[in-house]
């Protein structure tokens, strides 16, 4: 984690146990992956949401037009699910309205299509009327323009506000009684209470239980000072 | 409404249809405030669901240090409540990261206290970190910088996100069952079908039956294209 290195001023304490948790992650992402530990192991009982900020999926083709030819996505920070990343890479994003919202996260490894997920915030704001879909679901979704170092690329579609989801193992799914693609409820406990309805389950071997909200339904429920969460049928 | 002769481009007729109900609201809100209709006749059965988006209000002493001695605010477009407008003019609001978001609309008329309101979406943005609150509760809020084109004001707190609440009479009340300062749920269903909990019912004879939402919550939950909203003790 170079960016680790980088730092040469004293480290708060909740910066400090981050970066811990951070590297017991990468190594423990890294003994599922290998298959050294079960998923069944792999997960506590405490359901973890977590608040998806803009963000762009990109193609190996994508990278290079905007960072320049042989082109690799390096890690700036560790996601939950294991071997996912918030990569050191950003671009800025413009839309038709010519507005622009500048150094927003490429998250890797890198896929077959490119992708941006914006909140119905980010979207109005550049004047983009975008559907609300399950990831990878492109079709006659609406494009923009990446702006990269050393290129740009003009998407054609690929603009969506993600659907709001559950990532569960198979093992999580029938200890909770629910099935992959099925659409179940996320309730918030906090000064802000709500509950989410359509949240729908993504059912995976690869990966942690973790619910998927946007920015604007982590701020719309006061997700960071939420005292419960509870997924119900 | 100065605006309107401003425009010498053909008018679209979802735009004219939008003035027009303005005009009679207008006229209806003037008639209202006269005595001359009845509240109880002024609402249609269908709950009005609105997003306020970030907006000032003003008291008369900030709004001359901001526009000038003398200054008065100026109707850009008249709001639901009778009597409530959103003005011509707008401020700079500044935070603590030197960042800032510009043309934040005051709305009319002026009142005893300034008082900015946010999302956590734009207070995030800006770094600071508001509470949320009823409108007119203020003690212990955080500040932020005015900027207008005459003048600067530093307000020592009044910053908050407004909490969730729904407008009605006390004829509106007694139908629904619900009292002054009881918090309910407002369901929106849409693709994004989402139950806010934390309500706040504000009974007042002045005013129209309306549930206000911010950005964020509107956002979260789809409200423009809602197939339907209804209000769940």
């Amino acid at each position: 984690m170079s960016t680790l290195n980088a730092t040469n001023i004293p480290m708060p304490r909740e910066q400090l146990e981050r970066v811990v948790r951070q590297v017991v992650r990468q190594q423990f992402a890294e003994r599922l992956m290998s298959g050294e530990m079960q998923l069944s192991a792999a997960y506590s009982s405490n359901l973890v949401v977590n608040t998806s900020a803009r963000h762009v999926h990109i193609s190996q083709q994508d990278l290079e037009t905007l960072f320049g030819p042989g082109s690799q996505l390096t890690v700036f920070r560790w996601l939950y699910q294991p071997g996912e990343f918030a990569s050191e890479q950003t671009v800025s994003i413009l839309g038709p309205r010519r507005r622009m919202i500048e150094k927003v996260r490429i998250l890797g490894p890198t896929r077959s299509a490119t992708q941006v997920e914006l909140s119905y915030t980010d979207a109005i704001s550049l004047g983009i009327d975008i559907p609300c879909r399950a990831s990878g679901s492109l079709d006659g979704t609406p494009g923009c323009v990446l702006i990269g170092p050393e290129g740009v690329v003009e998407m054609k579609s690929g603009v969506i506000r993600a659907e709001r989801h559950v990532h569960m193992s198979p093992a999580d799914a029938e200890s909770y009684g629910f099935k992959d693609r099925q659409y179940i409820r996320l309730r918030v406990q906090s000064d802000c209470a709500t509950t989410f309805e359509n949240v729908l389950c993504r059912v995976d071997p690869k990966v942690l239980m973790e619910v998927h909200v946007d920015t604007d339904e982590g701020n719309a429920c006061n997700i960071v000072n939420a005292t419960s969460v509870e997924l119900l049928p």
